[in-house]
């Protein structure tokens, strides 16, 4: 069973397809947009070494042009270095390919790294081609590869450049989550339950209900999973593509979550840090009375349950607050933070102190 | 007298203001914009030197905390490197500026490269700030400063790398014109001919009248050149922001320029190249019963008189061929070319034969 969910962007809206096996008609997905020139897929080497074949097989079956381009996996790679090398690797002539035009179609296969690093030089390449996100990883799935956010990393912090780009299609093979580590799929997890908990109650119990059968890999579980999510990742995107309101949303357990995957040299995973984000906001939310404690309570036992961490002894407001100020949310100096106000709603705070910050964090330490 | 041009572009509309002496208003047209925090000037070391100081203490007068980046003058400075440079000197606090953020304000001053440059920083910094255009040449006031393209040369072509991105405002001062060399002068005459060939006959008998009074760089008539200018280009870019259709027109000269330009590496100028590429063009359009012998006459004489070159002993039409191939506006494998059916009138043919090209290219060797 394929489920398809719609990313409602107007001239630039484009399709969701989830389901088991999909990277095998990827040559189909490029050959109904129109008038592709040529692809070239992106995919880091221990993906290309996985999925690069069946990809590409795909593709040239349906006669069209392809080549495969690579770079070293890990978030090391998410730079301007990499970019500029994948550029230069898409702009010389080679193999069956002609050479780059407006045409030409790239394929980001991968997480999250691959998707925003390929996006961005779809973005940019020629002022912007179009390209397809292939995700492969639950991560990658259910956020990155939605909402047309590319780019990569800078010495002074992740994801400083970058661009809007919507893909022009995803298509999401959920059996590629079946060579995905379990630690890789509780990243994933951590965003569906911050999905769950900024507007759908209803699917925080479906991930309470199910959990062992998302751990097993059961695709049409992991299928439902990745679909309700895209449909609230798209909603969102849908009514604020460009991040001027509502789509700070999706930013819940980010603020504090961020900060200290960065206080820990990214150590922590962005899944980790998350679910811990996710607890000292939900905390400050109780403290300000905008949440009971037992719903708070329920967000910490779930994500426990996932094997998400609930607590992490290294930590200190002090040296978090000034991370967090300078983080690119930041807005006329303010640090904004997501609070929930319900199992399923969130509001935008911008006048949490420090002492508050403080005192919330003793939860998770 | 300040004369404004408005570029309709919805929620992405700008204004353009031209007169002289407008540098010293910087501070109120960045403070006129909603809650900038903080201004980075982008400036050549020759624009720096000349104008820098009247920018920046405009700005700082406004109250706005404001640093001035610098780089090499010229074309060899478009490139990821530069580009890569002035996104580390953006990202690093410094000065009596805060960190980066999503309020910030680039201005980009100076002519064609630096516009180009300081609009792709702006593009994908944060994933996008708002930037204003101050442009100091003629080509940059009536070309490059209006309509959103932005980007970097790639050792396979000129700007290859980019973006579209519209400014926030569009700032021309036309007494920096006073300090421009004539042949920089010239290399915006000949787009200023473009104009008036693609789009307003009318604008070519102001040419070919004013002529003395451009090079005696008398300001009202420099600055109703550039109003009627800019309003041509924006009236092209407003029908069609993204070049899928009609603004295609204003690659009138180009085709073949550009390929004069890559095959002289560079060592002819883009004046020179468009100016030549307008007469090659010209002839095709003459040769297909298109245009009159007459009208073709009468641009390759107000080149001539505007100092701008009418013939090239080095050419050769095989050499040439193949460049216009791997142009990145080619489509399908075909090369287009945008030739006049009057003076004021153009549309778009991709039936060219390198035959054809050949002998139309006679006319200018």
């Amino acid at each position: 069973m394929i489920r398809t969910v719609r990313v409602e962007l107007g001239r630039r809206g484009y399709d969701v397809r989830i389901g088991s096996g999909l990277l095998a008609t990827l040559g189909e997905t490029a050959a109904a947009l129109d008038d592709v020139s040529s692809v070239v897929v992106i995919a880091d080497a221990t993906v290309a070494d996985h999925y690069g074949e069946t990809g590409v097989d795909a593709l040239r079956s349906a006669g069209i042009a392809t080549k495969l381009l690579t770079f070293a996996p890990g978030e090391a790679s998410k730079t301007l270095r990499t970019y500029a090398a994948l550029v230069d690797g898409l702009l010389e002539p080679g193999g069956d390919r002609p050479a780059a035009d407006r045409q030409m179609l790239i394929v980001a296969m991968g997480g999250g790294v691959t998707g925003d690093l390929a996006g961005f030089v779809a973005a940019t390449v020629l002022r912007g081609v179009r390209f397809v996100q292939c995700p492969t990883t639950l991560l990658a799935d259910v956020d990155s590869a939605v909402g047309g956010k590319t780019g990569v990393d800078h010495p002074a912090g992740k994801n400083l450049i970058g661009a809007f780009h919507q893909p022009s299609a995803v298509l999401i093979d959920v059996g590629t989550l079946g060579t995905l580590p379990d630690a890789e799929l509780r990243n994933g997890l951590a965003e569906c339950v911050k999905h769950a908990v900024i507007r759908d109650a209803e699917l925080l119990e479906f991930i309470e209900d199910r959990a062992e059968a998302v751990f097993a890999r059961d695709d049409d579980t992991l299928s439902e999973l990745v679909a309700r999510n895209v449909a609230i990742k798209a909603a969102v995107v849908v009514a604020d593509e460009r991040e001027q309101g509502q789509r700070a949303h999706l930013n819940f357990g980010h603020t504090v979550g961020h900060a200290i995957e960065a206080d820990a040299g990214y150590a922590v995973s962005h899944g980790q840090g998350v679910a811990l984000g996710m607890i000292a906001e939900a905390e400050l939310a109780v403290r300000r009375g905008l949440l009971g404690r037992d719903a708070a309570g329920r967000l910490r036992n779930v994500l426990g349950r996932l094997g998400l961490p609930v607590r992490r002894g290294d930590l200190n407001a002090e040296r978090l607050w000034p991370i967090m100020q300078r983080d690119k949310k930041v807005r006329g100096g303010k640090v904004r933070f997501v609070l929930p106000t319900a199992l399923g709603a969130v509001d935008v705070f911008d006048d949490v102190t420090a002492d508050e910050l403080a005192e919330a964090l003793k939860i998770i330490m």
